[in-house]
């Protein structure tokens, strides 16, 4: 990628980025109106000072330069990082101060992934939030309440729900392993099903370097090849094996998508009390001393790659072990994390609706709302596992991914701010109805009514006495119904026959050309 | 009150306030730790612009100087403003330009409530954030899972889950209506329990001024008469009936108050759509004007008397005109609210774990969450319905009573934010363990294990079989354990022997002095 590419350009100029305009007149997606990715009106909760961040940064540094990243199993990022100037012990990377800081510096601020409906683009980065599904569970339960095995009909049917939903803006990736695929031939057949059934951006494959390029080369079939090396179409996960470790398969994955020109989100994926320590501060200095490493690593593959700074930090129960979601600590990271990479000048990543509870109950949203609100608090530009997160991410939960989706409008409308117009200061409807008397029927309220409140399609606010009547239903039956009908709505994006075919043929001769694997 | 009162000198000096060292050796309650009110380390989120909050001030002032407020049946009220400088027609009150604030400047900034244990006073202003319970609801949903009526033994139930749950600060007032007590003699009752089953502070009786004078005269029998003159006991919840109206209820109750030293919390109670414009700043505006002019009255009662600026704002379905709860637009109230509070120089109350849902699922965990978290990070002072509301504030309910808690002691946790301390900061730990370990064992872990993470007693972070084994229970079925195992292990707060006599005797002669009333 040279300096005069479209992401370059972008960058500069403040532009979303180029290259969708010769796409603006494709047909827009069917379905209910999908709204853009989020550009805050709010600017973003700065929670530690100057000073304690100016501590954490210092503090990475000390963990780059003397105790290091293990790069493993890959003597070519060895070599590469050898000949940036690392001390290379084995596999232990040392950094020489500023190194990491200073080959960031070609990471763009912000960027934009291209979705093949080009009114579904994203800008990621600066002012924006975008909200994607929930990522890698391998159970699925189902609208019959039951909790079973995914398969690609589950894919399918997420990858439906989160084409409707009017505040989802991306299409994910693994929204749940389909594991009635073959191992080594799935990520095929979840790239096709994004394609397919959805024209929102979505993720690249990351468990193998042969996935990754699939991934690629698919994408260059939906974009064209010229218009993929120019620009990001694949967000792709890249996490370490913390503590300080960055394994084969993950900087396989990552050298693929860097080289590509497509984006790495490099995530820490931190259990404080396991792989960091205890402390906010402690998994703070070791998250970014990771991301940094990782990002930088991806800048030495191809100088301007986009990079994400990802951090995914919950804790354990320090008696039984396990994780545990929406507690106070990690949202303390979380509002730090971002502000550390607000000061690196790379878009950040942070988990979403994050829980532990086996059903959507009460501890489900609790927890989960105790994650996503921090998220738009922060300023977080790719919220991952915004919605559909159930048991500690081993399920995804069909309703809890609508009662998600609810939240994440409400977040959407939250960021617009307050409306200082002269219609939102009302002034008139206060001089016209006066003390004593009620705005239900005034000139203001009926000019405004119908977008005045956001309308949630799942609570219910009736009498007591209508909601029994009803059945007295909960907010997760209710949700059960939603997801029927957007299932039941839900009309498939066109996609060009050329395209289409292309692809079913890239699928049939990958799948024709190995054995199935599932393990 | 004259100038040279404790709170006078507390507010000087910055003191939490006089009177309590000689009642410093009264024995602590029994039960459990509890914690003291939140003093936030973080500082509050500035959701609108200096130049957001600049215009809202000057339409609130227009709506002083030019449309007004009524004072209605208080033809004392009246003659008080008259004499005052203000515009009186009628019963329509119109006040020169910046004359309310001017008034309000008597009023402190922080105050002390003080408890009848001193180790529980709260403090109320500035960076304190105090939880107090649910208020109003003529419901409970009992731990049979039915909804009835509340009654005094509910009461005193609630009371003593709030003298139990470490993260409330407050014994609140009304936490539900005990039906089955005469509505005159009722609030004998309601301020027997709080003083005889908590040593917490706590609310008094608002809906007749005898009964604000009979909960003053309750007061100096706990505290003793010239301690209530001197300080802060009571904490008294004076709504307005917006739009732009007080009544005579309420006037009579403030001025009570106010005149014996008491704390006011002027309450704009706001349907937006109904007692406000749709509009957020419409309600901005329409809250201020209305706080600032009854807070101004209290000063003309007694400068000096302790005011807090309060919001109650949500919004209502514009299909059915059902109250909703936990939405984006009354979070942009509460968040701009807080901040012409501080700019006005009073504390701020504001309502807490909100929700419509009538069961505590997830409904009612999302919505009131999505009020909770902002109350602390826009800084509210005092957060009325912290805990226990249902269904719109008709229902009190015991399960989400404790659900709540446990969300407000992850918020106290929040609030102390990020220790930078070398224990924190962890640096041993991560040189300790190095690339490609863990740290459940290391030292740092090890010293700090016990303490690191916040612990829920109510949330379930097992396997999922284990789950399953134990019954696959729901949130709320572990909150009614927990709910029965506080009301078991609660022990009573041991109470002055002569102090106790003294109240039975006041209740005794005031309940003999007039017949039941159930209207």
């Amino acid at each position: 990628m040279d300096a005069d590419t479209d992401q370059e350009q972008g960058r500069r100029k403040g532009r979303r980025g180029g290259g969708s305009d010769a796409r603006r007149d494709r047909r827009k997606g069917g379905g209910m109106e999908s709204q853009r990715f989020i550009t805050r009106k709010l600017k973003p909760y700065e929670l530690l000072s100057e000073e304690g961040l100016a501590l954490i940064e210092r503090n990475a540094d000390i963990v780059l330069r003397e105790i290091g990243i293990e790069f493993r199993g890959d003597p070519e990022a060895l070599a590469i990082w050898r000949d940036a100037g690392a001390d290379v012990d084995g596999e232990r990377v040392r950094f020489p101060e500023g190194l990491c800081r200073s080959l960031i510096g070609t990471a763009p601020a912000t960027f934009v992934q291209h979705a093949r409906n080009p009114e579904r683009s994203v800008e990621i980065g600066g002012d924006s939030t975008v909200f994607a599904p929930v990522y890698g569970p391998p159970f699925v339960r189902d609208l019959e309440g039951k909790r079973r095995y995914a398969t690609i009909e589950d894919f399918r049917n997420f990858v439906r729900l989160a084409y409707m939903a009017p505040a989802m803006h991306h299409s994910g990736g693994t929204v749940c392993e389909p594991v009635d695929v073959p191992v080594n031939k799935r990520h095929l057949d979840m790239i096709d099903a994004h394609v397919r059934f959805s024209d929102k951006p979505f993720m690249g494959s990351v468990t193998h370097p042969d996935r990754a390029a699939d991934s690629v080369a698919m994408a260059k079939i939906v974009f064209g090849e010229d218009f993929v090396d120019r620009n990001c179409v694949l967000i792709n996960l890249i996490n370490a094996n913390s503590p300080m470790v960055f394994d084969e398969t993950m900087l396989g994955a990552l050298k693929t998508y860097a080289r590509a020109g497509q984006a790495c989100i490099v995530t820490p994926f931190i259990l404080a009390g396991a792989m960091a320590p205890v402390t906010a501060a402690g998994v703070l200095t070791q998250t970014l001393a990771e991301a940094m490493a990782g990002m930088a690593f991806a800048q030495l593959c191809r100088p301007g790659a986009p990079v994400v700074f990802g951090s995914f930090a919950s804790s354990i129960s320090m008696q039984s072990g396990a994780p545990t979601f929406g507690t106070p600590e990690p949202a303390l990271v979380l509002y730090g994390a971002t502000q550390l990479a607000r000061r690196l000048g790379v878009p950040f990543r942070s988990g979403g609706g994050l829980c532990g509870s086996k059903t959507p109950d009460a501890q489900a949203a609790y927890e989960s709302l105790a994650t996503l609100n921090p998220t738009l608090m922060a300023g977080v530009n790719f919220v991952l596992h915004a919605a559909g997160w159930l048991e500690g991410g081993l399920v995804s939960s069909f309703e809890k991914f609508v009662m998600d989706c609810d939240q994440l409008a409400m977040l959407q409308r939250f960021a617009e701010g307050v409306d200082l117009s002269e219609n939102g200061q009302a002034m008139d409807a206060i001089r016209e109805v006066g003390p004593g008397s009620h705005y239900l029927g005034c000139a203001h309220t009926q000019a405004n009514f119908e977008t005045a409140f956001y309308r949630s399609p799942l609570t219910d606010n009736n009498s007591y006495e209508q909601w029994e009547a009803e059945g007295a239903r909960r907010i997760e039956e209710r949700a059960n119904d939603l997801v029927r009908k957007w299932l039941a709505d839900y009309q498939q994006p066109a996609l060009d026959q050329g395209v289409g075919e292309a692809l079913d043929d890239y699928i049939r001769r990958k799948k024709d050309s190995m054995p199935d694997a599932f393990t």
